[in-house]
C-alpha cells in the first residue's frame, strides 16, 4: 500500500533540462517496489492533465490504481526545481499544488489489510489518514521532509507515533531531534515512536538504526549522478518492495532491504526523471548487488 | 619510514580548547602504525622546546627517533586551529613553521632498505629527497593537501608521480584533477602516477581505488566526535602499519588497512590531541573491528 504524490516535474541540472515528465514520490517508490513484483497499490491524485499512457505504465508495471482518483476538470501536481554544480543542493522554482489541495487518501478496500505500508512524503494528516483506514498493518514506513517539521510540528509527530520505520535525509534527522550527532539523533527519534529509523546521506549512503544495532550501506560510487530527483524515494520503494517480497520485518533483513533500495536509487540517478527505472533489467540490478558485495566486503581475520 | 612534522598544535573545538599539546602528521602516523609491532622510524625535526618525555613515549611506543633531528636553540613547529560546530570544516589561526622551515630530512642508514614509506604531509621537496634516500622500498604512500596544490603543483606532480598511493580529502582529489566526479577523479590522478588512490571523507567514510576496483570503509557512527585533528594521519598510519607487518601490497589487502585506518581514527577523535592514542588497549580494537563487520556485513543471497 503506497501513498504519495503522481505528478509532474520539470527538472534542471548542470546536464540539461527537462519539459514536464511524470514524477512524484508515490511514482517512484511504486516503479522501485515493481521490482519485487509485489502486489502493490497506489493511492493518490492526480488532474485529466495526467496522460493515459503513463498510468497504464504503471498498471503493465504492476501497479493496482483503484485508489488512484482522477479529478477530470484539475490539474496534477506540479513540481519544477533546479540543482546546482555538486547536485547535492537544490532549488525549488515552482510548487503548484493543484488537485493535490484537496487531496483525501482512499485505501481500496482490498487493500486495507497490506501487510506493508509506504507512507510517501505528504501532508502528515494525510499520511495519518491512511495509517487509520489499515486494519492490521505489519509494518508502516513514513517518509518526510523539513518542511513538515517547519509547518506542521504537531500532526508530524502524531503520525511518527504511529509507525515502525522513518526514512528521512541526515539535515531532517538532526532538525527533527535537535542533536548533530546522527547516533543520538537515531536514539531520540526512536523515542518518538518508530523501532527503526533511516537516515539517507544521498552520495554518502544510508544508515539504518534501531535500539542495539547499526547498519551502514554506502551509495555506489557513480562516474556520473546526472539527477538525483527521487532517488530518496526510489531508495525507500526497494526498501518496502523487498520486504513486502520476503515478508522478514527483522533488522537482519532491513539491512538486504537497505541494500536494495540503495542498488535502485544508484540506476535512479543516471538519467533524468523515471526515464532509468522504466528501463532497468533483472540483469542489471543483479549485477549492481555484485557490486556493492565486492565494494564492501573485506576477509580481515576477526578474533 | 615515516617522515612527516612532530609538532606543538593548540585545538579549540566546540567542546573546549587545549594549551600546547605534542601533535604533528608523524606523531599520528607513528603512535597508529605502532600498534601493528612493525619496525618504525620517525624522520623529522623539533625545538629545544619539545619535552624529552614525549620523545620517550615515542619510543616506548616503539618508534626508532635516529631520523628525528632536535635543534636544541630551535622551536618546534606549531600549529593552531579552530573547528566550526559541524567539525568537518576548520579555521588555521597560526602556522609558525619555526625549524621546520629548514628541514632537510635524513633517513637513518639502516632504514633505507624499508619496504614501506609514508610520507606524512610536508612539502613536495622534503617529501621527494626522502624518496630519492631510499633504496628499494615496495611501497611508497604519499599524503598531502590543498596548500601544496595551490603554492607547489610541480613539484608536487613530480614527486606524485613516484609513488605508490596517494591518500587525499575528495575535496583535494577533485582540486587535483579537475573532475567532480570521485570515481573520474581517482582515474585522472592515477594517471599521474599512482596505482592506488585512497580518498578520505572524514565521516563519510574512505574510498580505495584502483584501475579495476573499488573499495569502501564507512567511519564509524559515534556518539560523539570530540577532535578531528589527526584522524586522517591515524588512518594513513593505521594503512600503512597494517601493510608494513602483513608485508602484502594486493589490492585485496589494502581493504583491510584501509578498514583498520577507519578503527583507528574512530578511536583517535574521541579525545583531544593524541589523548585517546596513547591509551588504546588491542582488546578495544578488535571490539571495533567486530563492530566494522557488523555494520557493514548483509547476507542477500547473489545468483
Amino acid at each position: 500500500m503506497i501513498v504519495g504524490t503522481v505528478a509532474f516535474d520539470a527538472i534542471e541540472t548542470p546536464f540539461g533540462k527537462t519539459d514536464k515528465v511524470i514524477g512524484g514520490a508515490a511514482t517512484y517508490i511504486g516503479l522501485a517496489a515493481s521490482q519485487f513484483n509485489a502486489d502493490s497499490t497506489i493511492v493518490s491524485i492526480v488532474g485529466g492533465d495526467f496522460p493515459k499512457e503513463d498510468l497504464k505504465m504503471m498498471q503493465d508495471k504492476g501497479m493496482n490504481l483503484s485508489g488512484l482518483e482522477i479529478v477530470e476538470d484539475g490539474k496534477s501536481f506540479f513540481w519544477s526545481g533546479k540543482y546546482h554544480n555538486d547536485m547535492n543542493t537544490r532549488e525549488t522554482l515552482i510548487t503548484d499544488l493543484n488537485v493535490l489541495a484537496d487531496f483525501v487518501p482512499k485505501v481500496p478496500e482490498n487493500y486495507r489489510n497490506a501487510e506493508v505500508v509506504m507512507l510517501g512524503n505528504l501532508h502528515p494528516n494525510v499520511q495519518m489518514s491512511v495509517v487509520e483506514q489499515m486494519r492490521n498493518p505489519k509494518l508502516i514506513v513514513l517518509d518526510t521532509m523539513n518542511f513538515w517539521m517547519d509547518n506542521a510540528w504537531e500532526d508530524l509527530m502524531k503520525v511518527i507515533a504511529k509507525i515502525d520505520v522513518i526514512t528521512i535525509n541526515d539535515e531532517e534527522a538532526r532538525q527533527l531531534s535537535g542533536e548533530y550527532s546522527l547516533v543520538k539523533a537515531a536514539k531520540k527519534i526512536m523515542g518518538y515512536g518508530p523501532r527503526v529509523v533511516v537516515i539517507k546521506k544521498g552520495e554518502h549512503g544510508a544508515l539504518l538504526f534501531d535500539r542495539d544495532d547499526v547498519f551502514f550501506a554506502p551509495a555506489l560510487p557513480l562516474r556520473e549522478v546526472f539527477d538525483p530527483t527521487g532517488a530518496g524515494d526510489t531508495f525507500a520503494g526497494g526498501f518496502v518492495g523487498y520486504l513486502s517480497r520476503t515478508q522478514d520485518y527483522s533488522f537482519e533483513n532491513m539491512k538486504n532491504a537497505v541494500i536494495q533500495g540503495s542498488v535502485l536509487a544508484s540506476f535512479c540517478v543516471e538519467k533524468f526523471g523515471t526515464e532509468r527505472m522504466l528501463n532497468l533489467e533483472k540483469r542489471e540490478i543483479r549485477q549492481r548487488l555484485h557490486q556493492f558485495k565486492s565494494l564492501t566486503h573485506f576477509e580481515i581475520k576477526l578474533t
